[in-house]
């Protein structure tokens, strides 16, 4: 069990409710969780089994990434600069059709070291082959909640399929996993299907992660067919009764927000790949005056190219005072506590990870502050937000284990896996009209 | 005399007129100039005195950042979540009246080897103390464009001190440097002034760079008091009638589009700094339709919080895209075009820099694909859009010289630059309200 002390690093603290920095504390971590964070000093080193220096170095929670398909890594900048429709139909579902399990387990390794590399310590994956995922979940040290996503043309017998996944993980990994359920989105379903898979995480005590409101299109689509929104629809349909992720969410109406504000959900925000797909910008504002809990998130790497949250936390910032043409709204504060705090809620772990003090998760990501682009140092927030790249990320700790420590990966084989994904590309990227996982409406 | 080969390196061509990757290639290079860019094996080793083994780089043309303030990065995280006027008034203006030249010589160092690192061969630079920069320039083996910043209240004494900085730096460090004139902009000079610096301009044969159009609020004060746009005004006042860069036009009205079409002008675009601090965004796709050249520019890192330019390229590609919100706008090679193509306009040095043949100076940036953020390597113009980090960069050349190799800084000392600038902080950062070095009219 672990039983080890960082030594001497700048630490995020939201202490007293507002974001700021603790200069020269060490964070002392048992087994998975954090036990203490003190002024270096304080604590004595010679009770802890381990010591790592860890002077310099800025300590976050581990970065959460709400919502993602991890193993799509493998078609990672094969589809650009076309409009939705195209991406899925011309693009990714004739590609994930020539998909097997063993491309999956390679596909998510690939992702998880790319996610731990950017600091990354807790997912919330999406995908097909969920096993292989879990396996390299597993492995690779991390903290996630899978889906397996389905459509309703897979029918029951798929949805049931996707529960015996959820028994077979559901608390493995010392509890790093949870598994929910996946119905893909109201596009790809319908209400009945819907209202299947709301009752059946309702009696076996499951959540649902699922797509909602992508684009403006969408929701007129929704509104033509059903006269309801997507987000009443799935509020109609019971996906709202039991806890949720909602993806995206770029375009809530009406009494849309109201509807999210009084529900157990929370909203993955991934604006690289709004602002990459044309699909415009969710309302993120309104959502904080509603008190609806959103977080941060990569999408896939077909449609945001990296799995990079830093890049997705200044974008929002950035976007998030371009929104409203004040440069004075969306503090640094403020994004402090959406990255952190809000995508904990988004993964219904507040209180559990997205925060550096005693009884927290020792989810730990610690970045370099030696740098150019840090110098002089002045403001390790301002730092952290707006200078720091992803690179930048020097060590990362999950659950209370090592998992990169001086940028060199422990868990994973990253030149094995870049070689297992670099073979599989000529053939998983052949699109073949006919072969198909699903079709989008245009 | 640069005698050398980079052997079997991808090359970002323009080739054929649109941007695409020629693979496994070689780069020739005799003095300053690149003499050859052949498919590996054409060239024959044993004809170069230097060969440098580039197997699996990305060859780009070094980036140009058309508009900073380079020695900026003195204050840099300084002025956070503050309003335009607050940012210039409480903050900027007031700790730059600390400066002295030997601030600004480190300064200068700090940011050009950021900027090395970042891939960045080619700057125009708008400060004060531009000998030192001029300095830090000649050591640190890059180009510019620099020009002196002054204000109406210091004269035509200060003019005539800037034209004197130009004639002594005019051509110098092996042509690398050239200078121009810098009146701030038209909020901080008047219609006299400017006419001033456009005669002694046009006497001197000498372009402008100046900053035009930042903020609606700055077109609106110029409408009321004078009737006409900031562009227009340049424009009456002779500024256009000189080669010129302009920083910024971020809300350019009616006439301006056809004044700054048919004008030997470009202008620089950095669109980090228009979201963070609430300004919106230019309208680029209406420069595009009117030919009117834009590129890349960082400005300072007090607005920017680094020099970053890959970081400019890939926020121009997203908030093109969401403008028009279609993701079949701004394609990967028009990306690429404004990038290079569009940045040497800017700089009036089209045909010089900004492409990778024969003919053009030897300024090139090598780029890693080796990541995990570039697995599977598939589609590299989409990797070096939307996937690679400044960190990715790993050597640079410049004017046939290498500058940083392997990441390693070739013509400045790294730590004693970040040494000297630390220990200027506190000084640096102090703001006594009366002084100010000039005043931003809210």
């Amino acid at each position: 069990m672990t039983n080890m002390l960082l030594k001497n690093c700048d630490v995020l603290s939201f202490a007293g409710g507002k974001a700021h920095i603790e200069f020269n504390h060490d964070i002392a971590i048992h087994g998975d969780s954090i036990t203490a964070v003190e002024k270096t000093g304080t604590l004595r080193e010679a009770e802890f089994e381990q010591c790592m220096d860890t002077s310099g170095l800025l300590a976050v929670p581990g970065f959460i990434n709400t919502h993602a398909h991890v193993p799509m890594v493998l078609f990672r900048n094969l589809a650009e600069d076309v409009t939705v429709s195209e991406w899925f139909n011309d693009y990714i579902w004739p590609m994930e059709s020539n998909l097997t399990e063993e491309d999956v387990y390679w596909g998510a390794q690939l992702g998880l070291a790319e996610m731990i590399e950017n600091g990354i310590t807790c997912v919330a994956d999406h995908y097909f082959f969920m096993d292989e995922v879990a396996k390299a979940v597993e492995m690779a040290g991390t903290r996630a909640n899978l889906v397996w996503a389905i459509f309703a043309h897979q029918g029951e017998e798929m949805l049931d399929k996707t529960i015996d996944f959820t028994k077979r993980w559901q608390g493995k990994a010392d509890g790093r996993i949870t598994t929910w359920l996946g119905p893909h989105a109201p596009y790809t379903t319908n209400p009945d299907y819907l209202k299947l898979c709301a009752q059946k995480a309702q009696k076996n005590g499951l959540g649902i992660h699922i797509h909602v409101s992508e684009t403006a299109a969408q929701v007129d689509l929704s509104l033509k067919e059903f006269g309801i929104t997507p987000v009443q629809q799935i509020r109609d349909c019971g996906i709202l009764d039991v806890p949720s992720i909602l993806a995206h969410v770029v375009d809530p109406r009406g009494e849309d927000f109201d509807i999210l504000a009084s529900h157990a959900t929370g909203i993955a925000q991934a604006p690289k790949t709004y602002l990459k797909s044309g699909m415009g910008l969710a309302p993120i504002h309104q959502y904080m005056e509603y008190g609806i809990p959103f977080g941060l998130a990569t999408d896939g790497a077909v449609s945001n190219n990296t799995l990079d949250i830093m890049e997705q936390m200044r974008l929002l910032a950035l976007f998030g005072k371009y929104q409203k043409l004040d440069p004075t709204s969306m503090k640094l504060e403020d994004i402090a506590d959406i990255a952190f705090h809000g995508s904990a809620k988004v993964m219904h772990l507040p209180g559990k990870i997205g925060e550096l003090k005693p009884g927290m998760l020792a989810d730990i990501t610690l970045i370099r502050q030696d740098g150019l682009n840090s110098t002089p140092k002045a403001n390790p927030l301002a730092f952290l937000i707006y200078c720091a790249k992803s690179n930048d990320v020097d060590t990362v700790l999950c659950n209370g284990k090592v998992l990169m420590q001086g940028r060199k990966l422990l868990t994973l084989d990253k030149a094995r896996i870049q070689q297992e994904v670099q073979n599989r590309l000529q053939r998983l990227s052949q699109r073949l009209p006919a072969e198909r996982i699903a079709f989008y409406p245009a």
